[in-house]
């Protein structure tokens, strides 16, 4: 039986990865995020902290790049983001033919178009203020530098999507469901979406 | 109890009005859609002919506009385009109140933002090949005549929904949920929306 796989692409903010867990935990399949990164650092030889730097990051126009390695700025080429992507490309395909589960970011939808799973793409969206809101909470930040973080991530994710996928980062169009999280709330918009991959 | 309303905005050619129509149908609830406009036409004395003119347009800078009546060129008065709104918007709420429905476009979701019912408000789009492929079967047209009828279609809608409202047509931040019809097509898209409206 093919694995049926649920990835979730998000806007910064929005709860998706939340909305991706519980969504998880109710349908008992596993959960992937950001261990992709780990993993892919512990099957290169790579630090993790090379990668993290890198990760949901379109590639730079830059040779090199300044890293802080414990305290030390190290710098590693910035080629990584290609390194990692391919890496977590191999990972995401490994880990959606093994079984059940939902995958967060990093390019899943379209790392998977081609494999011979049941795929469904999901993308999480709420309105600016909404997300301020969240994020100020979240990381005790004022509102202007709650909004700097919302902007500048978003456009590392929208750049990092259109660089690697011929598709449009936050457009309807490259999600099968797109939803805002703001009307329900992050536990009801995760029940909403079980009650459509109840088996 | 409070009644619960399915509001849905559509695309051009995503079939958002077949889906609106099979979700009706299967959860056994009140379908409204053009008949909105006859039933304003009927309560207000004004032939339907002028209604259907200015339906889902915003309203126009000119004073009148040229509209065929049984081939007679009749100028009929712009501000026709307001005064269905307000028709429309209170047949909206009456339909809302009576009883579970589904309606489709016509600025449903923001008309009965503030109403003491259970709403939900849907979106279904396409990527533009898809759709082309759907009109040019639907109404006989080559190619070029299904984008260019498309991006006119859009365009009024967009013009209507933003004027009328204070959000942006076709925007996922606008909607709770929003579909792309083309993955499952009209039919599995119906049946995964009802799974989520099962009673």
């Amino acid at each position: 039986m093919k694995t049926r796989v649920i990835t979730i692409g998000r806007q910064f903010g929005s709860g998706g990865r939340e909305i991706g867990l519980r969504l998880a935990e109710a349908l008992s399949v596993e959960f992937y995020d950001k261990q992709l990164v780990t993993l892919a650092a512990e099957r290169s030889g790579v630090i993790p902290e090379v990668f993290e730097n890198v990760d949901e990051k379109a590639a730079s126009p830059w040779l090199y790049a300044a890293v802080d390695v414990n305290g030390i700025t190290t710098y590693i080429p910035t080629s990584s983001n290609d390194r990692l992507f391919e890496l977590q490309s191999n990972l995401i395909k490994e880990v959606a033919a093994k079984g059940d589960c939902v995958i967060v970011g990093r390019c899943a939808d379209y790392i998977l178009r081609n494999e011979d799973i049941e795929l469904y793409n999901l993308f999480v969206c709420a309105p600016m203020e909404i997300r301020i809101a969240r994020k100020q909470a979240q990381e005790k930040l004022d509102e202007n530098d709650a909004k700097a973080l919302i902007k500048k991530t978003d456009k590392d994710r929208r750049a990092y999507y259109n660089y690697y996928t011929n598709k449009e980062w936050n457009s309807p169009e490259s999600y099968d469901i797109t939803v805002n999280s703001s009307r329900l709330g992050i536990t009801e918009t995760a029940i909403l979406l079980s009650k459509i991959f109840a088996k």
